[in-house]
């Protein structure tokens, strides 16, 4: 099953999210199954990594976006981990700080793109600019219409300097929302996460499926596409996404610079003479 | 074996590099063990610093200097993979540019400090600023004292805000550098890595060692401490570091936060109205 083309959001289309099942689980039928395609895809991005650290022709920028509980920190855990952390950052975007809000809205988010040769992951974005924003309210359409068309040219820029970007939207339901709250209530490990906060968003579900199919499908391109994830089952949810991020870096064709030196000339300008001297001692 | 006992740099003692056997593999005779060591430590610092991060009353800063080919980037790919991403930020400080240069030595390094909660990892550090500065003659002995104090005192202000600080010094053989190099000519996946800057400090390796013996004993304090590593063997490397990493953070007794909410309020006040209200639809 190909989850690039499954879940891809067709640009120039608008998107209705009711035509994503958060529920689903295509193509992969156990929690086991998807476990053994976790690891090999694991394995996978490890090397991918280091070819792309070597090559320093591409940099790649993975975007989380979803609700409270969607599981963007579960994902990057269980996902990412396989990554050495030499080579990957990732960004938590939270409210913005006064000094951020006296700056155009990419002000902050340009200082966090990956170099070439690095992993850049976003835990929200850019995009919280045309969401949370539209909700509450705090910019109107026209602002949101604007803002949307400066995400496109930014998102070109960075293509453009050889940045693959990946954008999922983590898929969950507003039951399995209130689940995972619950979950939070109970579980010792996770109560302390819990804050009145997160329930604050709830009454405005309908809101949010509205901006978020607006955003995507005025944002979604070829070079710079969006995948909506289904969510509700973890396992699922982290199957699919490293298999979009390993196959996006397979189509790189990533190998190994060639060296800058002549090798030959190297071992004997000093190896030779080197052994030679490490030996007199 | 307590790797922190072992290989500790004492205090106000001029150490002396050459007691330090750099292919000594201490308390662990063979790899195999080792790997298994490295596991359990690896499972255990993963849990860590999901505690440290949770807590956000502690950061961790991991200092790794070396000579080229020491192991420094093996070190971190090896022993710090199983950090989860989200947390851990490695800095590899290069050359400085022109604008660093224009500030004081530890302006570009102050600006890469863990935050509480977060891991940082430096791959080289304001360590350099008293090493190939020295060797070189940029800087002259008068100014290499004042710069060691200065260290002192930064490290002070980093721990005095909760900072666990943790400084390795990757100790290999010239013979074993040589060795690594040698590999690299005949390897395809590490020939991109050669250069002619690799062998142009090998002539100073003698006063190199001068430095860095000056240098580990004028800053190894209880609260940062200098820990010699025994490199040689990569695999004995990884375990000394992952052991000593993974006691210190036991040492904080790092624990999951109280909720700041009272749970039971929280559970009356949304739980039951939401439940009721999806069930409604």
């Amino acid at each position: 099953m190909d989850y690039r083309k499954a879940f891809f959001v067709e640009p120039g289309k608008k998107l209705k999210l009711k035509d994503f099942d958060p529920n689903s689980t295509e193509g992969c039928d156990s929690k086991e199954a998807a476990a053994g395609g976790l690891d090999a895809y694991g394995q996978a991005l490890a090397h991918q990594q280091k070819l792309l650290y070597a090559e320093k022709k591409h940099a790649l920028l993975i975007v989380l976006q979803g609700s409270d509980a969607s599981g963007k920190d579960g994902a990057i855990r269980r996902t990412f981990t396989c990554f050495n952390p030499q080579g990957v950052n990732v960004t938590s975007f939270k409210e913005p700080t006064p000094v951020e809000l006296a700056h155009d809205f990419l002000w902050r988010i340009h200082w966090h793109v990956p170099a070439k040769g690095d992993v850049a992951i976003f835990n929200r974005s850019h995009y919280e600019d045309v969401l949370i924003t539209r909700v509450r309210k705090i910019i109107d359409d026209k602002t949101a219409v604007d803002r949307l068309a400066r995400i496109r040219d930014f998102e070109t820029l960075l293509v453009e300097s050889g940045t693959v970007i990946l954008k999922f939207f983590l898929h969950i339901s507003k039951e399995e929302q209130l689940a995972r709250f619950e979950k939070r209530l109970v579980d010792p490990e996770r109560n302390w996460k819990i804050s009145e906060a997160d329930y604050s968003e709830r009454p405005f579900w309908d809101d949010y499926i509205k901006v978020y199919e607006d955003a995507l499908s005025a944002t979604s391109t070829k070079s710079a596409p969006w995948y909506v994830i289904p969510s509700n089952r973890k396992w699922f949810r982290d199957l699919a996404l490293s298999q979009i991020v390993a196959d996006a870096l397979d189509d790189l064709h990533l190998r190994f610079p060639e060296p800058t030196v002549d090798l030959a000339e190297i071992r004997r300008k000093y190896h030779a003479a080197l052994a030679a001297q490490d030996a007199d001692k």
